[in-house]
């Protein structure tokens, strides 16, 4: 059951590997099939370069495990909340990818301040609040789920694919695992030159929003004209 | 048709690819036959990993299509833009190659700090002034073009071929396809020096004029005495 | 004799050449048998390109060779001063891997600013003090291991994994030798990760103790949930 | 003629290459027979990727060729300075390494901040003066090399085995000509370690000199102890 995605979302996860946004056991991608409400995911703690498609786990909307004999990443209850609360998304990836993790520990937004970013990314990438001490100690992964969540208010979720976790590090997403760990690379890729950029700058100013609009609308959407049709 | 050329354009963008200036589907070279007035190009939102020469796209410098069933890179209007402006060029390379893209997002020009800069390009590596947003809305990749041109007005493209595109990234050029890919290997290096140099000492004084044009003239022109005859 | 031992000391040693922490001679990491009270650690100034199990150095709690014809790493007294202080370590790694150096050559502990450190580092990584001119000139390495038991006054060795030597660089340990590896090269990515929020956002607060100990213990002691039972 | 020196300073050659610290044909190495009086350098202009021992040219140190069919690195000149003036030196290495070439950009010696640095250099790593325009315009690689030597009044060449030419780049040495290339590596290091030193802690202090020379006479002299028999 579920070949095809337990496939894709080893993929994912690989991706996040060979591309250098996980080392040892960290970070995790999950993709799901609406169709059966069935999420599939990386197992806990798993290092990537034995991992197979059969050790994924699948799980329900509430996080019972229906096929695997491993334990789920932990952090599954931060990559349900998002599957429930933003229909649209088909993948999940997290990382600890080293400086969008620098942004988000330092608590700021990364500002769109240029095209490669806008290609991807409508906006600066969110930060969310910090959690309270008793949303860490009951429900701590829930609890960050519901924080991207609540963030997101007023925000289209497939117009900006990622958020910064504050003082943890990105979860980004897409409608496919692939294109949510694809988001994953590409965040880096931009947190990286946004770092360079406001240090050589502090005062860099963000991107026009019509060049902002522009630069997205060629990639997204119906107008878009990047890429083969 | 063009087979020579669409080997050598192939061969450029597989350069950027194999030095890190470029992931997944980012940045695209291009090779002009000034003979034919015909010019090959990556294809729009093609991955590396899997381009044969004959994915490769030709037009003539109006922008049709003459060759190939893809469409061609997005960026088309802005190399055709220096390919007509600059008739000494026979290729371009256009990156978001993470160093340069960093200057290009502060919106300053990367001075010439040492040798190393002053081997390949002589002087400053100029930024383009902002579009308007009308210049944005309509025919946005043509007049990326024509910011470059315009901010060239006495310069010698063969003496500077790198230019900054605000909030954007470099475009290079050069003699050839692989030269442009060259160039853009070598603006990613000084560009990565040049911000090391500025955040140890944000006073650091650019290279003397003269040391400038030794190095610069060590390696072109008639005067050349670096590599073999 | 401790073919296990070496065996596993081996690879610890080749982990810290293949993640990028040592070149050429830098570095070494040992392991000890509780039971026989002998440890194995990396020969003197060996490259690690071509080391094999028999070339590691065994020796006694107080530096007897015991077995192996080469001389033992000259840091061999601060790992034994570390096995004598703290009964649970297995093993030791020693580095100069770059950006961990860096924090101990400015004198700055790595504060804890987000989780990826807290999971695997309880609080910040301490500096030691610096050696006196006395301390340097007789039993220096001795006196590098002693300036680490005395700064781990009232810290649990196996909560803070992980110690930096004032000008020199990190010393990191562990249940086993390849534990003490592994710690090594997460405090390197936990450096570059604190250097970059630091040079971001030089007033980045550190963890609220309550997330730091959520992730502290989701990967370590009896309530732990992190991996596979 | 030179055989086991052509390979060696091949070898020393590749090193630099394999190590990052130059692209395309950028960097050169060489090495002396002191016995013969000649010396064995890389070509100009010559890629790495298919250099071949035979492709070496040896010269006499006045800079007359007496083996090879290519035309001795431009820097020869700068090299012949250095055998010339320091005896003990059987081999140079120069490279425009990235972060030892931003110190040398900034015009800033790289202080001894740690012990990796004093394991292998002496104290601070010194920045030669500018040269005049008279001195660039006339024998500029000749000056470059009187330049170093200048410098180097009061310094021991084989404790200080390198110099930082101002505006542009490293010029490394030692024994031999795979030594040359160890010091250009172990530089760089240090560079990018000292480089992230100062930008934590802009007044980091240097390394106490008690502990400076303890370390470089650990690796260096008589009573080193670091290292096999």
């Amino acid at each position: 059951m579920l070949t095809a995605l337990r496939q894709e979302v080893l993929e994912a996860n690989l991706e996040l590997f060979r591309r250098g946004l996980a080392i040892y056991t960290f970070g995790n991608a999950s993709g799901i099939s609406r169709d059966k409400g069935l999420v599939v995911i990386k197992p806990s703690g798993a290092p990537y370069e034995s991992m197979k498609a059969e050790d994924l786990v699948a799980t329900d909307l509430e996080g019972r495990v229906v096929e695997g004999g491993l334990r789920p990443s932990s952090d599954l209850p931060t990559h349900l909340a998002l599957y429930r609360a933003f229909p649209a998304l088909g993948g999940v990836a997290h990382t600890h990818s080293a400086c969008a993790t620098a942004w988000a520990q330092a608590g700021r937004e990364i500002p769109c301040l240029g095209t490669t970013h806008a290609d991807c990314f409508r906006g600066p990438i969110p930060v969310t609040a910090p959690l309270s001490p008793e949303e860490i100690q009951t429900d701590y992964e829930l609890n960050t789920g519901r924080a991207i969540v609540k963030r997101f208010a007023g925000l289209d979720p497939m117009e900006m694919r990622a958020a910064l976790v504050a003082g943890h590090g990105p979860f980004c997403w897409g409608a496919s695992a692939s294109q949510a760990a694809h988001n994953a690379v590409v965040l880096e890729e931009i947190a990286r030159i946004a770092y360079w950029t406001v240090t050589l700058d502090p005062a860099a100013a963000p991107l026009h929003s019509t060049l902002l609009d522009k630069h997205f609308f060629r990639k997204h959407g119906r107008g878009a004209y990047y890429g083969q049709r």
